[in-house]
């Protein structure tokens, strides 16, 4: 009997913290960025399927499953844009690693940060590709939860060291603002998103109505900018006219998820989309001129959290900032179950009943 | 702010013995019965979908989603029939319960032990109205971590109390009748499937084995019999001989996903397959004469664990058996996931690196 059978390492939302800060955000955005982008380049190995969203009034809940043949992952992850109301986040999320060999947890980790920090480190790999070259300067139109994780993968994987900040909500850009007020950063609060554009090399949209915006217009996108389009990422959510989708190259993650849930479900079912690994392992082209508008039409993939849960898991021995849960069964006998539990009698204390 | 927003109440392996003890085994079950019985009643309301498989060679990693607009539930769950070679579990499981109205999970449960519960409920739940009136006898196919609970779940809410032991492991009959020692059975260990047959009014076959086994031929089931078969539960996994399925009525939980997984994965398309909920809400017959053979063909459904679950949550405030998990990121403002980040560094220990 293998004492710790019954325990499965936990990183809570006070380790997921520690974890970052005493790695260091960039340091840990590259990092996690480099196994992104290790199994983007591994794609055709994973068993993939779109996630499985349960729909309701006021959002969404979603299951995102995947597997390399060796691990499996999911992530749990909720979508409910009128939480902020009542001092609730928009998106929450846990997720778990398992061994595909005996389908046992590995880790159960929180998400929430961990899925600010890999869209941003999605983000960031995929305008490695795409986005002009030596691109510094950068426009971000939504200024909530996930800004400014987006601008410090972009400085980190990039250098971008020009932000252009816009929300409807002024307050969230001056927070934004504040926020990365030490990480080195030319910061410009501007009236519109009209504004915020002007100049800008690439273009990040990452608002959270639930709803169709037009957060871009034809008019305010001009030749040669990337645009990083991560807020429109549900059936009925987008930000951009259909017009700057049709002028643009359009990379995605997982094609039959994207055309349900992103900017790319403005288009007809066969419009081109290219996959973003493709272009990572040199089977599709990236970016082909300096005139070109390209589009990261990011909704989010299972594989980017596979990645991170990965990431976290290999940092857990060497930091030590887990806990450990009570999670698995573990009889002395396996097939036993039923004795575990009556042996455990001689442990129950005394309970109201 | 509230201060326990970032909290889950986790119920361990530990704290579910120990719920499971203080309100009694036979009540629990009857009980936990009693909300799946409910659930089936209300099935119309749900959002059903069948489970999402991950197979691989050695085994199965599942997703089981459910909701009923108010709550959403999902469990993990694998099998792996060799896991018991290395000291592990076939089947382990955990699951969550959530607000659909803000996406927040509202419960963590270990529920390895808890789906034995469950499964066990749910078979005599079906028994009751499938099974001849008065059955007091039932045989035991497959003596493993499973049967001492269908056992139980029998003698409490149908009153069998008439058990005929059989397993290819004579060990694991033995370690079965001592475990129900002290719950008031008559016991007999068989030395074959067919001997342990003879005579029972109810036939439960709960092998582990990840093949078409046929535990049971034709002509070792006589007219009248219920059959309640468990252990088929996966592609490629069945227990019954075909032409028993043809003599039979068969009743199941939710006909998409038991065509594939259940023994009726051996039958036709069109093949007639009646729901249970229909039986229980009086839509459809179940068992029309003492001569007619009834089979549940059990596969495990989402909703049951969502019964389960909320089972479970409902007896944590009267019990206090459960752990307060830090799963969910609470930021002093909603939107501001980076400064709370930022903000928890002082906290940061010295930690190698």
């Amino acid at each position: 009997m293998n004492a710790k059978l019954n325990i499965v390492p936990f990183v809570s939302v006070e380790n997921m913290m520690k974890l970052v800060l005493t790695i260091g955000i960039e340091r840990f955005i590259v990092e996690l960025a480099a196994y992104i982008e290790e199994d983007f380049r591994r794609w055709e190995l994973f068993d993939k399927t779109s996630r499985i969203a349960s729909h309701s009034t006021d959002g969404v809940i979603e299951l995102m499953p995947t597997s390399d043949g060796q691990l499996y992952g999911f992530k749990y992850v909720n979508g409910h844009p009128k939480n902020t109301r009542d001092g609730r986040q928009t998106v929450t999320a846990f997720g778990v690693l398992a061994d595909v060999g005996n389908g046992y947890p590995k880790l159960l980790s929180e998400m929430t940060i961990l899925t600010a920090l890999r869209t941003a480190a999605t983000s960031a790999v995929a305008a490695k590709y795409l986005a002009p070259v030596n691109a510094k300067s950068m426009a971000i139109i939504g200024n909530g939860a996930q800004s400014e994780f987006q601008a410090i993968a972009f400085k980190a994987l990039l250098g971008v060291n020009s932000l252009r900040l816009y929300d409807i909500d002024p307050d969230a850009s001056i927070r934004c603002a504040k926020n990365l007020a030490k990480f080195g950063f030319a910061i410009e609060i501007c009236g519109s998103a009209q504004e915020a554009v002007e100049g800008a090399e690439i273009i990040t949209t990452v608002t959270a109505d639930k709803r169709s915006a037009t957060i871009l217009t034809d008019n305010m996108v001009g030749s040669g900018v990337h645009i990083n389009a991560v807020g429109g990422d549900c059936p009925g959510k987008t930000e951009l006219h259909k017009d700057i989708l049709l002028r643009s190259s359009i990379f995605v993650e997982y094609p039959p998820q994207t055309r349900i849930e992103g900017e790319s479900q403005q288009l007809s079912a066969d419009h081109p989309l290219v996959e973003l690994w493709q272009v990572m392992t040199g089977k599709a082209e990236g970016r082909t001129s300096a005139k070109q508008i390209t589009l990261f039409d990011s909704v989010g993939f299972a594989t980017e959290d596979f990645s991170a849960l990965r990431y976290v898991r290999d940092q857990l021995q060497r930091t030590g900032l887990y806990d450990e849960l009570d999670l698995l069964a573990d009889p002395d006998e396996p097939r036993d179950l039923f004795g575990m539990l009556l042996r455990a009698e001689k442990n129950v204390g005394i309970i109201p009943n």
